[in-house]
This record gives C-alpha cells, structure tokens and sequence, in this order.
C-alpha cells in the first residue's frame, strides 16, 4: 500500500488552533437566551456568575465574538494529549469494500478516555485564575469527572465529584481513577446536601440519577467559599472549548486537500458533535461550503428525533436555568443503556437551534446494533471504542455501505469521541446475548413532555 | 514555554522501521542455546517446528543476522498504532524541579494497551503465512492474550487463550476484550487438556499459575491439526520484534540530536527491556556509544539481583526446553504481586547474557514506591500508567532527584510500557492503604534454586 494520505494524520504542535471557535457567532438565529426558572427572564451576568466562573459565563454569554484564544497554560496542557490524531481508516474501508473515504476523529488517547478533558482542563484553568478553592460536578458514565479529576490535579484544585449512586457501584475503576487524581468522589444522593437528603427521605434506597447527581453539585458550589460549579456539556461554554476537536480536524483533512462530504457524531448533550462540525459548520453558515452533518442519538433517548423545541429543565430538581432546547422532558427516565453518556433528556441550545434551522439532520439507532458496529470497528482497527462513539462508528459504517451499493466515493468524517475500557460490563452483555433494544413508545414521551415549563 | 523540543516526538509513517534488529548480532559471548529437557541436547528447529511456526524457529535461532525486513502486511498494521510517541516529560520535570531531561517512549496507546501487540501481529503474520488454523498461548495478567486476540483477528485466525483462573475471575474485562475480538478463553487448569485435570485431580480447587497455563496451552498446539503455540515474552523472537520500539526511540532521539545517558526500562521476562535498549546496546557492544542501562524488576520477584545464571525449566510443567538465564528457579513463587507482568521467574537469555557481561544494571523495588511513584506520574503527565511500567517511572524519578541534588543535566529514557486501566484493583488497594510490600527471605530463594535441573 503506497498510499499518499497516512494513516494518522498528526498536525505539530505549532499547527494547534491558538484559539477557539464560537460556532453562534455566525448564526443569525442565535440560541435563546437561558431564562431564570423563576421570573422566566433571561439570566444575568451576576446570577450566573454564583455558580459559574465568572471567565465562563462570558464564554457563555457571548453569542458575536468569533474566536477566543486559548491561554498558554491551557495549550500547555493540551500537548500532552493533542494534537489527537485523525485517522484514515483503511482496514475498515477494506473489510467493507466500500469505495467511501473514512476517517475519525480519535480523542481517546488520555487517560480520561475521551474528549471531556479539552473544557475539563479549561474550566479548570479558570478557576484556578478566579483564585477558587475548588470545583464541584457531578459524573453519570465517569468521563466527565475523570476528565476534571485530572484537570484539577494538573492546577492543584479541589475536586468534589457527585458520581450517581448506580454508577458508582456499578464502575468501581473509574471512581479509583478520579482518586488517583485525588479528587473526592460521593455516591448521589448523599446525606451531605440539603437536596440528597430530601430525595433519600422521599425515596429511600434510589441508585440516583444525572438530575439529582447536578442539584447535589450545584447545591455545595453555591454554600460553598471559594467553589464554583462545573458541567461537561450541553453548556455553548463547552462547545467553544470542544471547538478544538473541528479546528484540528479541519486543519488536517486542510493539509491534504480534503473536503469532507459527510461529518457525524453521537449526540447526548452535544459536547463532541457540537465541537467537532463547528468550523464545518461555520462554512456552511456562511455559505462557504455545505456538507452532510449528522447527529446520532440512541433510539432509547431520541432527544432531536422524537423531542420537542421547547424551553426545559436542565436538571431534574428544577434549580438550574431554563434551556430552549430540543427535549424529552426534565421527567424522561431513559431506559437502561450503556451509553451513559448520551443518556440526557435534552441537547445542546447551539445544536437544537442549528437542527431546527435545517443545518444538521439526526437519526436514532439502537444499541445491539451500535455494539456490533462496535465490534467490528474494534476487530479491524484495532481500537475498543466506547458505547457512545459507536453510534458514530454505526452510521459511518451504514453510509460507507451506501456508498458500496451506488459506488460514491464519499469522504465520510466522524468523531471517535473515547474508548470503552470501562464499559466492558456493556460488551459482556452483548456478547452473552442479554442486551435489549427498548424504544419509548409514543404515550411515554408525550406524558413526559406534558410537564413542560408552561411560559 | 518555547521549547524546540515538542512535547511528543512523533516520526512519520516512512520513518518508521523497516527492519527489526536482532541484538545478538553484535553480542560477542552470545546466548546460551536452548536445550533438549529430555536429552539437554541444543534444540534442533525440527524439533522447536512442532511447537512454533517454521519462521518464527528461523528468527529464535539465528545469533548473526543483524536486520530482518519487516513484512508490508506487518507494517500495514503496525501503522494502526505506530510510530508511538516519544514523549518529553516537561511537567514531571517541572513538577520534580530537576535539570534531568526526561523522556518517555509510550506503548500503550492501542487497545492492548501495552507493546504486547508489536509481536504478537508478527507471531500471527507468521501462523498465517505457514497457513495454519490457529494459534494457542497463555497470559496471565491478560496484557499478552488481549494483544494476540487482536493480531489473530486482524488475520482471520482462531486464538485459544489459557488465562490463569485467579485472572480469569480477577479480570473479567480483560477476558470481555479478548471475546470482542473472537478468542476462545479458557480458565486454567481446565478440564480440556490432561495436563490440566492432572493438576485439576492433585490440586483441587486451584486458582491456576503461568507456567500451568503454558503446559496446557502446548499440549493443546501439539495435539491440535493446523495450530501452533506462541508466547510473549522471554524468547529471542519476541525481542527481535519488540526492538520496533528502540529502533524508533532511536530515530526519535536522531532527529533532534539527543544523546541519552540512561535507559530504564522494566523487566518481567524481558520483552519490553530488550526491545527498548537493543540499538543502544549494539552501539555499547560495538564500543560506538555508553549508556546506563537499567532493568528494573519488583522486589517480590528479584531474578536479575538475587537469582542464579543457569539452566532452568520455562514451565512448571517441564514441557518446554531448558534455557539458560537468570532464573529464581521454576518453582519459585511470587509473593501477591499486582505487577503481573513482572512475575515470571526466569528472564529472556540474551537479557540475562548482556547482564552477566556487565552491559547493563539492575535494581529492584518494593510495588508500594512503584504506586506512589505511578500517582505521581499520573497527576503531572495525564496518563495512568500499568504497574509494570512503573517500575521504570519509580528508577527514573529516583534518578531525575539524584540529578537536583547533583546539578546533573542527564538525559533520562524509560519505557512506558501501558497503561493501567485495567489494573485498578490493585490501585484501589494502594489508595486504601492495603498494599502490602513482600521481600522473599534468602532461605525461601535458596530452596528454590535448589531444585535447577542437574546439568
């Protein structure tokens, strides 16, 4: 094989974006504002600034500047694990036969395991400069808060993680991986907040749930000196700085003259999506370029495809600012699904406001079939990816198979957002056979739906 | 920072490797040759052919040979994960505030997450091209099997793995890994092999060992049409194959006119030692360079710094031939030692050879240290390393401090073997204080040497 384009294409370290991208700074509907639950008016500066970085809520603010350069020490940190590679992936080409060009976006080389650490050790950074004690958070899957562990071990931070109660049985390994990072990891719900209490007295013996797991997190930041609160996603903070996954990936395909036809990734909150087509996006916003962008939801937890637009909760105790966003209701309890990580009742403002703008579209795949994709992915290129970026790797592979039939030679670009060494649980059940595909039946998303904020 | 060095030293695809190096070449006392268990006869390649693949018996016996061409299709796959980084390790040095310059060269970022894989494709390239049906082997820590599973699945092959029962249940996920990518795993002793219900009917109730393993994994490859047995360690072909990962420090290093004064690498059974020094090595043998070489190995299982040089058996079971090494005698037993990789009781011939020659050193240390030091090279660098590979960081924190007190400006390599996801246990038991140090008496070595096969 003589072929020109390598199979990793590996930017230097002087080829690293020095700045992010604010994909809403070329959006002319810009996202809706987030609204205080209270008087439904649009957040201020102050009332967000209790229980964010103050740095951060600017970031979240700021819907017009284009590009927000990236502090030193941040880019320091970014060269132990970045540039992260982009993959030709000739052995899967091949095994499919597909005459389609594929290639990921990997960000799995760390030891967090996925992109998570690119705000992790951003939010980190921020703090730090604010002259914080500490960061509080919660952690569904463990990724989100294994990627913080580290970033405030990296700027000597405290570190208070809320992991939900199941999770944190259940993935005894990541919650050790946070410890060797010395950060403080309680099962929620827990005695020690106000919130955890009332929900143990309501519903003794509960495993907990991503919802409480923020109200706990929240409630400590807020009571407090010296601590903010800190979230992985759905926040346009965490898109800018996940910016980095696109830029990089657009200055490599730029490097060898590519032009992606297709760019896909998995959706829960739309922290990797949103990052990874933002500078696609922005061509395409400015009528520079267009491309095929897909976001890929679990059938489970369809937010995009079967959700509604609509101002939410983004939490379930109600005491996080209102969000227009794509949702299935702040009550929607998903099923059991593995993908923990795209297990959350809503999306993204920026990536709903896109969607219903007609920029991206978004389909639902179900998970036997995200894990043999997986397995297929991992057979050949040699990489176990994590449940969540195999709904990517699902629908790379359906569209390759696509372009076999009708002989396109497609360029089809997407995110391999982690790895899955921690959800071998997941792998074992398929390979037993005891994996269930579930899909909400239409009742179950409209009774989820009809408690809606009214507005 | 505006160092010239980048964080990550990374070749390019065509700078990577062409051919393997085979060390021996330039040894002037060269390894002592396997013998005959029965008969202590030097092993004929007829004989070692009923066991492993016919080229594989040309690349274990040849001592003259200097460079082996890599095959295309070994490269193709070698190019999935490789050339690996070298990194500079400008935050631990930082953070040690030392003038020593330290590098790292980082095998773990494949799914095997070790440097397992660089010969286990090449064994299964071999197995292939002999066209066998398949391959057998042992592991114990699952580092070994999880890497042939890849390989053998890459190419289509079956792959029968004997994991020690204790690991078998200990690890569940390695064993998930090895069943994504299509290998059959068997617990040892099973009831599958007469070796195994031998041991089975004398000892029940047995959690398993190594060297029973590889008993079961041979009789199986022997007694099995189309199959051979392959192992990952110890043997000359290993080495030869894992010298990718010197060849490519090497160049790494070339490329920016950096000489090192020390390498450091780990020692179980000397795979990753022995690739990692071996163009050093052939620059000391042939008295074109000095380096100090450095094997490092847990102080449970010393077999450089208390062991004999001599003849002893690689097995428990006595089935394989005899070879000549540092050894703690086949029937020693290692204390519980997290560090499974580093537990096997003899050491690679030609390693042991170079060591009795005096071209390199070794030391031993306690795995409580070998933690401590793995947090702390966690917290700083962003990856969490596999206790054997700390060991090396332990030496090369050891001598980076030696260099502040010092003032010395060394230049400090050490092979980073893994990483430790897998291996949280055993962290988990270092958090909570439950990790315990075991120094074997001189008696207890003693009694085990004491029965070395009579020559």
């Amino acid at each position: 094989m003589a072929e020109k384009i390598p199979y990793k294409i590996y930017l230097n370290e002087d080829e690293m974006p020095k700045a992010w991208y604010n994909v809403r700074s070329d959006m002319k509907n810009k996202p809706a504002p987030l609204l205080n639950p209270g008087t439904h008016e649009p957040m201020k500066p102050e009332e967000l600034s209790v229980v964010f970085c103050e740095e951060l809520v600017k970031q979240e603010l700021d819907d017009t500047t284009a590009f927000f350069p990236i502090p030193e020490e941040i880019r320091s940190f970014y060269k132990m694990y970045r540039p992260s590679p982009l993959v030709r992936a000739y052995c899967l080409e091949k095994k499919l036969g597909t005459p389609a060009k594929i290639y990921y976006k990997f960000e799995g080389n760390n030891t967090s395991g996925s992109h998570k650490l690119n705000s992790a050790i951003a939010q980190a950074y921020y703090a730090k400069k604010q002259g914080l004690k500490g960061v509080t958070t919660e952690t569904g899957a463990g990724q989100w808060g294994t990627a913080l562990s580290m970033a405030c071990s990296y700027f000597d931070l405290d570190c208070k993680v809320f992991m939900v109660k199941v999770s944190y049985e259940q993935k005894p390994f990541r919650r050790e991986v946070m410890r060797t990072y010395g950060a403080s990891v309680t099962p929620s719900p827990s005695m020690t907040t106000e919130i955890g209490k009332k929900i143990l007295e309501k519903h003794p013996g509960t495993t907990g749930s991503l919802g409480c797991a923020i109200s706990e997190a929240v409630e400590v930041a807020t009571k407090s000196e010296g601590y903010r609160y800190v979230l992985g996603s759905v926040l346009n903070q965490v898109l800018l700085h996940q910016s980095i996954i696109g830029l990089e990936t657009k200055a490599a395909l730029d490097k060898y003259d590519i032009k992606p036809d297709m760019i896909i990734g998995c959706a829960g909150g739309g922290s990797n999506l949103g990052g990874l087509i933002s500078p696609f996006m922005g061509e395409k916003l400015r009528g520079e370029a267009d491309y095929d962008i897909v976001a890929v939801e679990p059938v489970s937890c369809p937010s995009f495809t079967r959700g509604k637009f609509a101002y939410d909760f983004c939490d379930t105790g109600m005491v996080c600012p209102l969000a227009k966003m794509y949702t299935l209701g702040s009550d929607y309890i998903p099923a059991p699904n593995h993908a923990g990580g795209l297990r959350y009742h809503g999306m993204s403002s920026t990536l709903s406001q896109l969607y219903d703008d007609g920029f991206m579209r978004a389909v639902s795949v179900p998970q036997t079939e995200v894990f043999k994709a997986a397995e297929q992915f991992a057979r050949v290129e040699g990489i176990l990816p994590a449940p969540e970026s195999s709904h990517a790797i699902k629908v790379a592979i359906d569209e390759a198979l696509k372009c076999k039939e009708t002989g396109e030679e497609k360029t089809i670009v997407f995110g391999l957002t982690g790895t899955g060494y921690f959800d071998l649980v997941a792998y074992e059940k398929f390979h037993n056979g005891e994996m269930e595909d579930y899909i909400p039946t239409d009742e179950e998303i409209a009774e989820s739906l009809s408690k809606l904020p009214v507005m």
